[in-house]
Formats: structure tokens, sequence, C-alpha cells
């Protein structure tokens, strides 16, 4: 989740940080994205904090220790990658069963500093506590040196982008539900998932006007970009960009945790995606297009589909 | 806990922290208190993680949700003060059973943005998160406008302080523990204590040179004090302030989760504890002195005093 908790998207689960929200009134500041974004002195800073717990978000047999504490935090480096900070420290809370082996804890950490190295930010702290289950709480902190990207500047014209190709975290966890042992590389998406954080900055500098990380899932993710914008999305089915090793295409648009960024861009441009990836050796794909409205609206073979409760209705 | 890892006293939980911290060597930076601290652009930023977990830290039956809160954030600001800072920020990540009333998680936050407001800090954010035990992790961002107090600084020849009134908490513990009715100042101590930040910022000022929060134990903080300092500790049991609800007074020394400020101070000051009493109606109490050496030394009726596992013995 986010910092903010302003501009979200329809379901239950938002409505309780709204209900948060709303009561800290005056006793909150910087709220609304991704991350928090304040004032300290003369610098700006985008800060936000991000949970993962087991059996909730991983299971311990899935992922080497290595892997959970790299997936916990890159996770929290992508709300950064979301409102174009550059990552500076990382914390990492971690509980823990203490009858693990007492390396165990220091693989985990060394997985979060390798995913925080990667984006050259640093370990600035961290906790270690008891809990009957494990899990990673990653507070990530990062500076502003340029124009925030927000939710909530898309307007009517706007084509929307998604970076990357998806499915693959939502592939890799359904082989682990069904005991199976997924694909490689779609198990790499769901253990390594990258913080795109220099691709949103390179974005952001070629008219980006609203962004949000993928860590809902694609249409779910629309949603709060649309109600912060004040705006509908259509997103093409046909257009979403597929992992290839996904087996139901549905996965793209309903599978969380990506990590990748979904974007409006001002007006049409024939070379964004070529020149994307020729930075960043990565797909860029327009998906879609920003209309009058509120909402999100899938078309597919030219019909609108439904997605309730995290499923496709057609 | 503290977003450094250096400059701990002896303990398993803490050569647990030590193997963390090596194991992460270069990919560190800003450790060595109970804050990181940063040079962030032009900014000097203290920040910090602590974690509070059901049934580890207290149960829920004994607080109201709003001291849940409260409690969670004064013992992280706590962590800003013991480093002279000035709280800006706090981020508090909720783990819940989702069967709570949906008010609930709300009222938490509710608390813990009043121990913010107290200390003229503000929420940044916060996630919420499914979690069988309850659980707050707390992230606290703070300004450096001066000179920072750590750790290390105490010499031989200085006088040993602490602020307030010691065991309050423990003697609550101890109640709620054997299903009794605390008595409400020694509850009050343990359900909404509070982070002494513009106390410390004032002793800073009037030459305290090295400083730590209460937060394991007047003795275990000491240990870590004298440990970072490399110096030794003498303290004189009849000297520490006892709460006065407490029953037995070795729990001045043993008991946790003070927040109170344990500090060394250059040479003798005759006015100083009225001076500060003054200053914060609050007790200030000379108990000891650094001398050369290593470790810390309890003296009562003359002799020394073992502390092993939490208790005295003699």
């Amino acid at each position: 989740m986010n910092a903010g908790f302003s501009s979200l998207g329809p379901g239950a689960e938002f409505d309780r940080i709204r209900l948060v929200w709303n009561r800290l009134a005056q006793a909150a500041e910087g709220g609304g994205d991704d991350c928090a974004i304040v004032q300290f002195g003369s610098e700006k800073i985008a800060i936000s904090v991000d949970s993962m717990v087991e059996d909730t978000h991983f299971r311990v047999g899935w992922l080497e220790p290595g892997e959970i504490g790299w997936r916990a935090a890159a996770a929290a480096l992508s709300d950064l990658a979301a409102v174009a900070a550059s990552p500076r420290g990382v914390l990492v809370a971690l509980g823990l069963n203490p009858e693990y082996p007492e390396d165990f804890s220091a693989e985990i950490m060394s997985g979060a500093a390798a995913a925080a190295k990667a984006v050259h930010a640093k370990i600035w702290g961290g906790d270690l506590f008891r809990c009957d289950k494990m899990m990673l709480n990653v507070t990530v902190v990062g500076g502003i040196d340029g124009k925030v990207l927000r939710r909530d500047g898309a307007s009517p014209g706007d084509q929307l982008y998604v970076t990357g190709r998806l499915g693959g975290p939502a592939q890799a966890l359904n082989s682990f539900l069904a005991k199976g042992s997924p694909e490689a590389s779609a198990r790499e998406r769901f253990a390594r998932p990258v913080p795109r954080v220099a691709e949103a900055k390179w974005l952001r500098d070629r008219g980006a006007t609203a962004m949000i990380d993928i860590s809902d899932g694609l249409v779910a993710d629309a949603e709060h970009l649309a109600a912060a914008s004040g705006v509908k999305l259509v997103v093409n089915y046909e257009k979403v960009p597929v992992h290839p090793a996904v087996e139901n295409p549905d996965a793209a648009l309903v599978g969380g945790e990506e990590y990748e960024l979904l974007f409006a861009v001002a007006g049409e441009s024939a070379t964004l995606s070529a020149d994307f990836r020729d930075a960043f050796d990565l797909d860029l794909s327009c998906i879609g297009r920003v209309e009058q409205g509120n909402g999100v609206q899938v078309f597919k073979g030219g019909g609108a589909v439904q997605i309730q409760g995290g499923y496709l209705h057609f």
C-alpha cells in the first residue's frame, strides 16, 4: 500500500483506508499518492512504508531468504519510482520466528540491501522482532530532483502506457499455489521484481502526466489513477502486453505485484516506445487512452469487459 | 530497537543484530545509535523504525486502541529524542486481524497521530495489512538542528544523569501480568510514555556528552552507552529515582520501556537538576559517574550488585 490515503479506487480495503485518512485530517501531511511528499528544509523528500507478510503476500518455501528481502524492498522502492523520486535509504523491520537459523535474518537483510543497491540506495536501519509469521515492513526514502509525478495529472486526450510485460507474477503465484514449479522467467518476475526507478524519471522528462506502479493489478491501479485524475481510462485488452510464460492473458490485467509503471502521456508520440526500448531494453506499450468520465473500461474484441473481484467477466 | 546496529552491549539479541550489521557492511549508511543520521542534500535527517507486537510488547486487553497507537509512536519518537533530533514525520504500518471493528484501526492511528502532534510531528503515511497478531511498525523522521547527541561521547569524569522516575512501566506490567489493575500513574507511564524531545535538546545545549533513551532498562541501556563510549558507568542504586507506585525498586534499574533519557554530562553542575525541573516539571537525577574501564557497575549499600537476565543478584 501507500503512504497516502486519498485518491483511491473502489473497494472495501480502500474504504477502510479512507476512514483512517478522514480521521487523521489535520494531523497528516504529504499524502495522496504512492508516497508522502514533504518539504524538509530546502529538500523535498518522498517517503513510504510497505508491508509484506508470510501467507498473505508469500510463503516461505517459495522463495530463498535473499529473495524475500529483495522482493519486499523492491516493492517498497517501486512506490518511489511511481512518483519519479530517486531512492536514497531503506529501513527494514523484520519479524521472524526465533527458531529460524541465525543466518536467516542476515540473508533476508542482504537481499533487501541488494535491491536497494540496484537503485543506488543504502540501508539506513532496521529492526528485528519476534513474530510467529515472517513479515517485513520496509520504509523507503527518496529525493525529488524535478517535477513530482502524481496520479492526478491525467487529462482526456492523453495516451495510456504500461512498461514491461504483465502477468508473470500471477502465473508464478498460480504455479506455487498448485504446488508446481513456476516457469523460470515468471518465477523471476515474482521473486525479484524490478522497481522502475530510472524508467520513471525518463518518462517524466518525456511528458508523462500521471503515473502509478502496478501493485494491485493493472485494472485496479488504473481505477486509482482514474479516480485521482477524475477521468475515465479506456484499456484495449488486446494491447496489454502479456508475459510470455502466461497461460491465461487475463492475468496481465488482474494480477498484482507487477511493479511495472502505468502512466498517461499527453499527445501521441510515434517513437516513445522505441526510444524507451533503446534506453532500457524493456517493452513500453500504448494500451489505451484517457477520456472524460470516470472509472476504467476494458474493451476486448470490440465489446466491454467487466472485471469484478479480481476476475474478468464477459 | 534502533536503526543503527553497532555500539551495543552484550546479549544474544544484540549478537544477532551485530551479525546482520556485519553482513550489510558497505550497503549500510548512517547507523550506530538509536537512529540513522544521514546527510540529505543540505539537510541532516534522523530516521528510525521501531516495532511493537501484540503478546510480545503488550496485550490488547490492557490498552485502549488509542493508547496502542500512542505507545508505539511515542516509543519510536523516543529514538529521535535520544539524538536530540526534532521530530517531523511519522509513518505507521498497522497489522490487524480483519475481524476487529472498522473503527479500531482509525482509533489506533489517531492515537499515533496524537503522540506525533505532542512533539510537533505529522503523520506522513501508513499501511494497513492483515495479520493475526496486532502489530505496529513505526518509522520516525526528524531534523537535526544542532549538534547530534550520540552514545559514544561519554568520558571518564562525566556525571551520569537520568530524567524522570523509573519503574512505573515495569510496575504496571507486573500488575497486568498478575491480572490486576495497575495503579493509575504507573499505568499511565506504561500506556502513554512521553518521548523527551524538548528535554533532550535542552540537555544537549547544556553540555550533555552522550545520551540514550531507556527502552531496554536502565542498566541494559547503560551497557550500550558504556560500550559505545568505551567507558565504565558506575551507578549508585540508592540514587536511581523510583516511581512512587513501584513496590520493588529493582524495577527502576531493570524495567524497560521507560523512554526516559540516560546521559552523561561533563563536570559538575549544582543547578542542572533544579533548572531542568523549572523548565520541564520533571525530575533530573545524578545517579553515578563515568570512569575508565568498561561495562556497568551498580553499587548498593557500598557493595557491588550483579544484574543478570534482567534481574538483580546480590
